[in-house]
């Protein structure tokens, strides 16, 4: 695949997305229904962690579902045939060169991927000529600035921000989610409405704990461990107590918080 | 007042805590309802900012409002009577010696008060004294390390940091909501339920920009401008570019965010 893609393709992180999709589902998603009938572009799907819950969540709406990597859109067809779910159809695609014909779509639906894009906002004025006027926009995306715990720790910061580093040098922005505002009022979208959903996870909520501080966000971190000490961006020691520190937030009495953004607009 | 209280208790400064509240009750605390007949005890009302909005929306509940500044206590009273409320006392009284009797209260209140404290542990224990077994204690807290906002800048950081510096300083914690839930279960407290509450600002929604992001956070930040220069935490051209930086995310467009953690608990 031509995509540098930060989190990696390994069937770890395969886990971790699936995990992300079902644990924050409801979170991030439970408002997005599209009418029946009407024709929705999922640009970016991945291995179909999404793709499940909206086509379920809109039985009536036709699904087109494209990805830059085969070897993804495979399990994202594979995930939906064993979902049961028929109103979707899946095109391998560069989100940077669709051949979609202008205005063939009533909606668009793109979830964390403008992070991963030199230019989201070029992406979002492409995808912008793919909706029929009138047509909405509806863009998910993380922001690592967001992520707030306790205990602090220096060295857990640390290991996060050579995420943000290591996504930043392959292009991308993992803090894009403040910027959905802006981005899509830039790109020509009308009535831009961003409301953030925040995750917060603490001992009274252990599903929240487990489904998201350690499966989705510390092994998120983790995953990119190789990297970041084959770059000798920290030292071995270092990491493992960030990733420590990290896990500890994650305790009887550790916090972990983070924020999505949500956008929604109007061509 | 034998309080070193980091935000002043200048006209400007009373003016900024009604504001806040005025934009914020509803979002802090449309959920806090006390039964006709309970006697609940509010610790540090300041102002009465928050008084007035709980006395109205819990008409039967008998208030107790204390605050360790007479003059602060003189505002709440004031603004108590002119929105014709019967059901609030006002007592002159020290958070950390306090002289109810054992069990006197049904419910405890606190508000933007734990931040001001060396001690806040010890605060919540001996409030702890003070409600009947099974009664209630709500507390709400900002954490300014869940400011997050566009554009990003680093001398808008550092004036935030600041802030925080010298409230550490008076023996406070400006990021202390990420830490409600294990303060609230060391200090022996049950069922600890803690929810953030997320203020999000654009253009979209001018109301939040004005009354939060202008008149609350940055006018909050402003307020220790004297105190800054002072003490030669930042220089003037540093201190302005990042206050000149803070206004642009209330501009066309900027983007601010910032959470609030409430904690509901049981003794």
């Amino acid at each position: 695949m031509g995509f540098d893609y930060v989190h990696g393709y390994s069937q770890r992180e395969v886990g971790r997305l699936l995990d992300q999709a079902g644990t924050l589902s409801e979170l991030l998603h439970c408002d997005t229904r599209f009418p029946a009938g009407s024709r929705v572009l999922e640009a970016g799907c991945g291995v179909g962690a999404q793709t499940v819950f909206l086509a379920r969540n809109s039985p009536g709406a036709k699904f087109t579902s494209v990805d830059v990597s085969a070897d993804s859109l495979a399990r994202a067809r594979e995930r939906v045939r064993a979902a049961g779910l028929e109103n979707v159809t899946f095109e391998l695609a560069d989100l940077k060169s669709l051949s979609f014909p202008a205005e063939s779509f009533d909606h668009v639906f793109v979830c964390f991927v403008l992070e991963h894009l030199a230019d989201p906002l070029e992406a979002l004025a492409s995808l912008r000529l793919c909706l029929r006027p009138g047509g909405t926009m509806t863009v998910i995306e993380g922001d690592h600035g967001t992520a707030l715990f306790h205990p602090e720790d220096h060295l857990a910061r640390r290991a996060i921000q050579c995420l943000v580093d290591l996504q930043a040098k392959a292009g991308g922005d993992a803090n894009l989610g403040r910027r959905l505002r802006p981005l899509l009022h830039q790109a020509g979208f009308d009535r831009v409405a961003v409301s953030p959903r925040l995750v917060y996870a603490d001992a009274a909520r252990p599903e929240w704990v487990e489904g998201f501080t350690r499966n989705t966000f510390i092994a998120m971190v983790e995953a990119v461990a190789g990297e970041v000490l084959a770059r000798e961006m920290m030292t071995p020691a270092e990491w493992r107590s960030g990733i420590e520190a990290l896990r500890r937030t994650a305790g009887p009495d550790g916090v972990f918080c983070y924020a999505f953004f949500k956008g929604v607009a109007v061509r």
